[in-house]
């Protein structure tokens, strides 16, 4: 992609209505525009780290036996009623239409839905388990939204349910969840501040699991046990004599986070709403046992800047950044011009994802500065200075190093 | 994919209060599963369909320049009323946050926030044109919604907008995005059945153009110019005094169609109640000059069946077809299933997608009227005739001729 193509600007200051610092960077760097509080357009950079997100996260639901499905936001409220959570659910959105006098919610989960719609399949236990799951938009009638992506009126997130015909089944497939959990946050460079966090279990399971990645911006406390590797969150705390879960030990290290991801245990409470059953080996009408498995992908992103930035910008993993190089062009000369064209046309025919900053009215210094705020993992500078040697001067975000490679040394090592 | 692990069911009967045939049929071969009038879940092989859809139109887009964003459904009232359109819009939901009391609209279309997003660019004359498209969930809060799939109250749209410095550049983009569109309607299957049509332009342009898909699902009139092969929208028919807008013949043929894109010269419609201006050569502020390009994805999931169906079930056109060949085993005999086996492996090799229809417990016959039902473009049959010859047989779901090939003809057919 050219920077000369796009719409896009970085700016120079924050803005000013803006507090968090995950929104802040966003902006300034063109990944989102704010709408309104806790509202943003996702401008095509940041789609493209969403996109690697969701593929990150699809994967590993279609290895865990998930088919992908699309629910609608729009629910009615007759569902709502059904489980009880019209009038308890907080933060649903809740309205009627003008011309039908129907009253509807708009989904921030879908048990609602997903369980009348598996009633509607007849499950026989030849059937069980299936799991299925969607990447779709939700909506919260949130009272703050101060904390940017990290908590929306409007995000993106991959539910996945699972059905099971009994409780030892659903414990092998949440262990398996669990694990794909594990696998996705250290693949998004977020493992070593995810930790896995018992959390409330409702009424019906002992407990739920959160991932909560620690950082300063995260609106929730938790309690990390250094002996087991995990958290507990403040909710429960007290009820677990402020130990941990699995040790019992009490020395815990308090720390804000943010949770970036959920299973739960449903056992047969949205079953028993909807009456979701299927017929067992004896033909006996049997309640299915339901998991489900949440990741917020908007807060994912918002997640990764805040883990991920330093006082220039953003430092992306290489797993989600929008492009691997941030290719520059210094100066006008022609020769340089043809330098940095003919790599920019041999790192795509490499299949390479370049942003090719080619523009010819902004200095050295706002280039530079740019790219430490857009944060690609790879900078590629072509200069006169370089080109004069027949070579490329390459730093990484990450490191404070440059070093001058030919540009054969550098195709090899990307 | 192996039907087996599949969750979804083909239904005998169409529902009883679905009259649409483009609904009763992608409900009973299970793509999608009704929530409430005008509200669906789209199902693995309906989502697979959108996929295609998604990804034939996505390319058209970016050969058009476009930069893919993803703008909130969640709007501002403030916005709605900037246009004048929060009162006189039809079919908008709007509602109120519990908490905050803000006042929202739901998107039904995105100008109330592209034209801001742009105007905050502060844009000069170099950085005209630009467009940027998305494909994202709409909704309408409809007096009615019998057509199934092609009128809902939630639904998917592509939608791009352009940007240009005088009408001059937008006459020829807009130009340029009615070919796209052409191809886009033909790769689909489309393109013998949808007409460029004429429609109202509003106050500020002559025209606006349609592109309406013959079909007696239809809600549009249009009438047919067969000397110039386009159409005239009943909206503005007595307008051209009931005749040809380009050669003014006046023996017109009437038809039901159905609006599966529109695109539109906006002119300074919106530029002006958003105060989006451009900086000219001389550093003037000047209005910039907007065109928006639409097209129904759901609804042409709807389009799609209404066109190509038979009394038997859909016949899908292979660029969007959710699998292009469906592999039946016929009997529980070992040896056809390890045929049916191989051959399913080696079609996955050959990177061919196939719905493998491995279920010991279903009888032939509803295997063949399950397979009609879902419409699949090849139907590839393995039985105990077959393999005693070492053959399969094949048959075309829009043929009625069946064939007997080698596995290894077949493999280099496809």
């Amino acid at each position: 992609m050219r920077q000369s193509e796009f719409f896009t600007r970085t700016l120079r200051e924050a803005p000013k209505d803006e507090v968090s610092i995950n929104a802040q960077l966003l902006m300034r760097a063109g990944f989102v525009s704010k709408v309104m509080a806790g509202v943003y357009t996702i401008l095509p950079m940041g789609l493209a780290v969403l996109k690697k997100i969701e593929g990150v996260i699809g994967s590993e639901m279609i290895a865990l036996g998930g088919l992908e499905v699309l629910m609608p936001a729009l629910q009615p409220k007759a569902n709502w009623e059904q489980t009880g959570r019209w009038q308890t659910y907080d933060s649903l959105f809740k309205f009627t239409s003008f011309y039908t006098k129907n009253e509807y919610a708009l989904g921030p989960t879908h048990e609602e839905i997903v369980t009348p719609l598996f009633q509607s399949f007849n499950l026989s236990y030849r059937d069980l388990p299936k799991a299925m799951f969607q990447i779709q938009t939700k909506f919260r009638d949130e009272a703050r939204a101060k904390s940017g992506l990290l908590r929306g009126r409007e995000f993106l997130m991959k539910d996945l349910y699972s059905f099971h015909a009994d409780e030892k089944d659903l414990d092998s497939y949440y262990e398996k969840a669990r694990e794909a959990y594990r696998r996705i946050f250290s693949k998004l460079g977020l493992g070593h501040v995810t930790f896995l966090t018992f959390a409330s279990g409702g009424s019906f399971s002992e407990y739920s699991h959160e991932f909560q990645t620690l950082t300063s911006a995260g609106e929730d406390l938790i309690y990390i046990c250094d002996k087991c590797d995990v958290a507990v969150n403040k909710e429960i705390l007290q009820d677990q004599n402020n130990s941990c879960p699995e040790c019992r030990n009490s020395d815990l290290r308090e720390e804000k986070a943010v949770e970036v991801g959920n299973i739960f245990k449903l056992k047969t409470k949205y079953s028993d709403a909807f009456n979701l059953t299927y017929k067992n080996e004896n033909g006996v009408s049997t309640p299915v046992i339901m998991g489900c498995y949440g990741v917020g992908i908007t807060r994912l992103l918002g997640t990764l800047v805040e883990v991920h930035h330093d006082d220039k910008g953003i430092v992306w993993p290489e797993a989600v950044a929008p492009f691997k190089v941030h290719l520059i062009k210094i100066g006008d000369k022609r020769e340089v011009g043809d330098f940095a064209e003919n790599l920019y046309k041999n790192l795509l025919e490499k299949g390479i994802e370049v942003l090719f900053d080619d523009r010819d009215d902004v200095s050295v210094g706002e280039k530079f500065a740019e790219a430490d705020l857009i944060g690609l993992p790879i900078r590629a500078v072509v200069s006169e200075k370089t080109i004069s040697k027949n070579q490329i001067e390459i730093k990484k975000r990450s490191g404070d190093l440059a070093s001058l490679v030919s540009e054969e040394e550098f195709l090899k090592e990307l």
